[in-house]
């Protein structure tokens, strides 16, 4: 049935990233322009990911969004950024004689409807694939193309790195407009297909310091963070891109791990310092040497985003192995340990064999268990990264795509 | 009862001392030579002291040593060291034709015996003031005066500080030889009678990483840390010599918190990485910040060694308000709360006269209390360094002092 009232609608899903050389940082707070280089890693859709749809109509008075199945103040700043740089690219664009596509007017509401479908509780950086999601399905519905680093950004710095897939760098630039601080794909998800990713969500409090204030007050008080950003991150940044293009995991997982943790330290140089990790958190990191030591190389390696949850990189052949051990140093609170169903909640995700740990490296671990210090593991892998899903059509003879924009959802805020 | 055996043997004791600028890591193994100056606060000795006895005689056959009542390795490098080196100093006094209080011969074999009079599992710095006893114990039996940084040093960096009462430095210094790596005295303990010092004895795991290795690890590897010792602790020490001077605890107690926090986070840029905060630790962290953040002003501040232990610095007039709010967040497991004989095992040392807290700082903590994240408290103050405590004699003459060789002591080792 055709609808009277022209209206666009588009529907786009963006992945969550997790940097291996860590963003903190600003040294532009309205632009968000970072203090060094990042790199990351965009995880698989499958298991984490934003889905976003975005409609324009005449007949909309007012821009609304809608989060997770709840309504949220449209005037947040951030927000504001991203729908004014996007309708600043579709003015240019249209000024700039291009062929318009959607020949609807500029001054048109937008109304967006946001879900993830990851749990609530886990604490994952959902800002990112939220930001690029609403940045790339703005564009689509506005007809914008071209790089949407700066759309994304002003909505989260490191949301300009979910728009690729594969392993993205988001280049800090030089200029005060910003116009150079864009990501950009060092190599595509299909690079490096034994790569695996581990999300070890630990049972935490709520955190005491969000990243936007957090960063904001380790930029002003840690002399440490100064002397990364500037004197450490670029070679970095250039090694991480070798270790990334040659496939050398020694020395990505160690460099991963390193940055992590020098991440970490600045928030503790913070004043007042930042603690993110918590007593779980350095178990893992713990667990993690441990099971390398046994090896005698780097087969595993962590990472920590502002949170206690960690992200383990490993390859497929390690992945049974290192989960058996997971397993093991921190087995299920009461019995559900050996219930077929528990076991199965504990591992979401891509299917992991079981495995034997041996009696040498469960001695090597040399940790007590503790029970109940993860709540579950999330297996994934590397893949792309922001994409549309679904095209509802334009102009006067479009499906009415409503329906989307009042999801009955329930979950967390992706924005 | 005269004996017939020439003995000498004297006794003494030495304090804990605890930086507020902290040392981590050597530029010379060997000769225990910092790669940075530091500063510390000598404690009383009447909470915290190590006694030491030594005595020499032409009857003894070896050099022995017990701790805390067990007779340990005469042969480990370090002690060995400090023998060397208080036996070079004596030959070298006797060589300059100096008046010989003592005419023993050098060749005689040494005995020492040291014990601790605080807990065994406090995880204290016992070491700073188990060589700073030996090697003034040793210079009283051996009759050498004059600085003993040297020797101590050879021993455990900082138990040089230890050598000193009040607020005490450690300057690097340049030489190769480290023949300028001494400890002085900034101000005497009589300085500034108001500060208070609170020992929190945090229930904690045997620490994985001890202080040799991990500084090593650190040297070798955390470039925060050669950064943090090149170029900022050289205005710090001078800062925190200011702070000292003009009984500035407000920028006292900000930069004694922001070189713990600092130290801390260069452990965690190590590879691996090395945690001595847990989870307590940082609740006692936040504590502060959010104490002083209702005061407006910092009233309390607390540095970290490596261990989970905090040591707080404050001001007679807030030390009863502070431990109330300890106590509030940190409750007795169990109901021993309520009962006056815990509540006095709880806090040691010097009395502190209860406080109620008001509802509007109770709310400022905005903390779920933490049943038994503490052990206890040992409430102390600043007071003089290593001091003579017995004398038992020279000579032919002498009284025989061997029971004190023999103590039959619990604990922990000192040294």
């Amino acid at each position: 049935m055709a609808s009277e009232k022209p209206l666009v609608a588009v529907t786009c899903t963006a992945p969550v990233n997790i940097a291996v050389i860590k963003y903190w940082g600003k040294r532009d707070e309205e632009l968000i322009l970072p203090i060094n280089s990042s790199l990351s890693v965009t995880l698989h859709q499958d298991q984490l990911k934003t889905t976003t749809t975005a409609a324009i109509s005449k007949d909309f008075t007012e821009d609304r969004i809608w989060l997770n199945g709840r309504e949220e103040d449209v005037g947040q700043p951030r927000l504001q950024a991203c729908l004014r740089e996007i309708r600043r690219l579709a003015r240019k664009r249209r000024s700039a004689g291009d062929e318009d596509p959607l020949p609807l007017s500029l001054s048109y509401k937008v109304h967006v409807a946001s879900v993830n479908n990851f749990p609530t509780a886990a604490g994952l950086a959902s800002s990112a694939a939220g930001y690029a999601c609403l940045a790339y399905t703005l564009a689509q519905v506005y007809g914008v193309e071209g790089d949407l680093s700066e759309v994304a950004r002003r909505g989260s710095g490191s949301a300009c790195r979910s728009l690729y897939g594969g392993f993205v760098e988001w280049q800090m630039g030089q200029r005060a407009d910003g116009k150079d601080s864009v990501a950009r794909q060092v190599a595509p998800e299909s690079h490096w297909p034994e790569l695996r990713v581990l999300i070890l969500v630990v049972s935490a409090e709520k955190k005491l310091t969000g990243s936007t204030v957090g960063m904001q007050t380790s930029v002003e008080t840690s002399p440490l963070l100064r002397f990364r950003a500037e004197a450490l991150v670029p070679a970095r940044m250039a090694e991480m891109a070798r270790c990334v293009m040659e496939r050398d995991f020694q020395a990505f997982g160690q460099l991963t791990m390193k940055d992590s943790n020098q991440f970490h330290a600045t928030c503790l140089d913070t004043f007042p310092p930042i603690s993110y990790l918590n007593d779980t958190s350095r178990r893992i990191i713990h667990l993690v040497h441990r099971f390398n030591a046994h090896h005698g190389q780097t087969k595993v390696a962590y990472t920590f985003d502002a949170g206690p949850n960690a992200v383990i990189f490993t390859l497929d052949d390690t992945m049974a192995e290192f989960v058996a051990a997971v397993r093991h140093s921190f087995p299920l609170e009461s019995n559900g340990d050996k219930c077929p169903a528990s076991r199965s909640r504990f591992l979401k995700g891509l299917p992991v064999r079981p495995a034997l740990l041996s009696d040498e490296l469960k001695a090597a671990l040399g940790m007590e268990p503790t029970p109940g210090g993860i709540k579950y593991i999330i297996a994934t892998q590397v893949r792309p990264g922001t994409q549309p899903s679904a095209w509802h059509g334009a102009g006067a003879g479009a499906r009415h795509a409503k329906s989307s924009l009042h999801p009955c959802l329930s979950g967390k805020p992706t924005c």
